[in-house]
């Protein structure tokens, strides 16, 4: 049931999802898989393929699923160089933005697509629009740790903050955190040079002064470093897109690094080939521990709608997470929640970002 | 062979460096371990422990090493919590003043300290003084890859940079990488949130333009994203302090979780254990690729002598390599090649600011 329906929020009460069938690398595959995988889940949800749909219905073919999923015609397609500004110009007719529109037009809860960042925020900014009260939006993903899995935001949407948007960022990574990891206090940390209060540029100090207010009710927790995104110190971390991206990408390098040397060790010799076959499991299990499809889906939050955007080179297991993520949003809902807590916290937010001036 | 002694940038043929014995968790121990390891490899060097005499004399004991290492001694030692303006303070009977005083008055011509790095920056600007036409000191150090080895630069000296600074931490690191390195023309990148040219803040762009420059002879690669820091896409990666720090403490935190996902991993069943027994020569393999004592060495760029900062919870093993960095520092002519290079570079750089202004 989609909890906030009664305010508008939902479409019906059972999630509908739209999806940009021809983003991603490997689409409309890699989708089609990812709907049939996420189906078998949670088989009361409907879901609609927009895309070419001589293409789709071929893939499509007589699958089981195929009551649930519907197919809407879009004639094009946004390509992955496409910039953001070319994509809004052109693109009425593309697969994306008809997918954007079926949410802004009140016909699906949620959107996720595979395809370009930028085009995707470009398009959803214009089409969903922000949400009253909140200054910027901000993309929002998951990322393994030690204690099993985090949020960071922004990782890309602004890459320059200031105080309040950090302040409305942390508001709405907690409500994400406890829509879709259902964590009831998430706590927050600020991403720093240091854990003291003197390090970091000014505008990150008074953003730690306004969270530690009590009144905003957040479970902050205090300034972060970036190690701690892996040890899992906090739920929620946030940071500026500049930041937050480059530190999201250095993880990913990294984790490209294990894998690499693990892969390189265990295949020199006859030797370490035999260590290998004894190893698998274990290290089998350590790859599915850190898969970054297992983290699929940012979502861009601060906007009237769910918009999810999937890697681009992912496949059909982690489109389905995609998916997920944008179901979990929608049954805890998310919306309402975001839009009540955003709407009580600004008066709060200017009251002690006074008391800062005084 | 000092090269460079000719121009009065080293004090005997012979490299002399002078320890902090007192700096690191497990000083003086980590420090005189480290200071026999590296006399191991370098006997030709001389090496000055400056630090609580009878506490050094007592465990220096009658080592084979003992008539290569003085000892000078020092009453007190600047305390890991201590702030930088107090270290300034109050931090002139301290080891690591007193250290870092040799290579001021041209005693020795690097010091190496695990202690406190914000006590050891100021420490450091204080009495080597900045480099005649170097804006900015800057803090380079070394991270495994999957080519082998990179170079990151600025890790937290300067929060916010400029342009200027930035095209200096590009020389500077150039000149770092081809004397630790030895890589004749190390590839630079500059760390964005893309390889688009529009990407990012305008100085990056600034930057970008004038690090194309044929003059400058700086193998410029162009931008790069955080996920060529583990790549190695790049010698040596650009960055301001904040996201040079960030990346830095993100990549260690990922690495932590690798190595506990494997240990967890390996250690949930007897049979996993057996598995570990089997695979355990590539495991270590890959721990010691990735071994982050086998990295150290942060050196602070950009002032009239060598200052190595090694990490404060290293082991001798770890301490070793950073009198490795100063070791190679000293016998490549690091300072003489960057001062040059500076004064060179200066013009130019000027020279393309303006163009871009007009």
């Amino acid at each position: 049931m989609c909890s906030g329906q009664e305010k508008g929020f939902c479409v019906t009460n059972h999630p509908i999802i739209s999806l940009d069938a021809m983003g991603g690398d490997d689409a409309p595959e890699i989708v089609i898989q990812g709907a049939e995988l996420a189906l078998r889940q949670y088989p009361r949800m409907k879901l609609v393929l927009v895309g070419d749909e001589q293409r789709l219905k071929k893939a499509l073919g007589q699958t089981a699923f195929a009551r649930s999923i519907d197919i809407i015609h879009a004639d094009d397609m946004v390509m992955p160089e496409d910039k953001p500004s070319q994509a809004l110009r052109n693109g009425k007719n593309t697969s994306m933005w008809q997918a954007i529109k079926l949410v802004a037009d009140k016909q699906a809860d949620a959107v996720v697509s595979a395809g370009n960042t930028g085009a995707l925020m470009a398009m959803s900014k214009l089409q969903l629009r922000m949400m009253e009260g909140v200054t910027r939006p901000a993309i929002a993903g998951f990322f393994p740790t030690i204690s099993g899995s985090g949020c960071m935001l922004d990782m890309g949407a602004n890459i320059e903050c200031n105080e309040d948007n950090l302040v409305q960022f942390a508001i709405m990574g907690s409500a994400f955190v406890r829509s879709v990891l259902n964590r009831e206090q998430p706590t927050i940390g600020l991403l720093n040079v240091g854990a003291e209060e003197q390090k970091g540029f000014d505008y990150l100090r008074v953003a730690a002064q306004i969270l530690s207010s009590d009144k905003l009710g957040l479970n902050y927790a205090g300034f972060v470093e970036g190690s701690d995104i892996g040890n899992g110190t906090v739920d929620v971390v946030v940071t500026d897109g500049f930041t937050g991206n480059v530190a999201l990408k250095t993880a990913e390098g990294i984790a490209d690094l294990f894998q690499h040397s693990l892969k390189t060790s265990f295949s020199q010799t006859l030797l370490s080939k035999l260590a290998y076959l004894a190893a698998r499991p274990q290290l089998r299990r350590v790859r599915s521990l850190l898969d970054p499809r297992a983290h699929n889906g940012a979502v861009l939050l601060g906007l009237n709608g769910i918009s999810v955007k999937s890697h681009g080179g992912t496949d059909g297991f982690g489109f389905a997470n995609a998916i997920h993520v944008a179901v979990e949003m929608i049954e805890h809902g998310f919306m309402p929640e975001v839009s009540q807590t955003i709407a009580e916290a600004n008066p709060i937010l200017e009251q002690e970002k006074g008391k800062g001036d005084e």
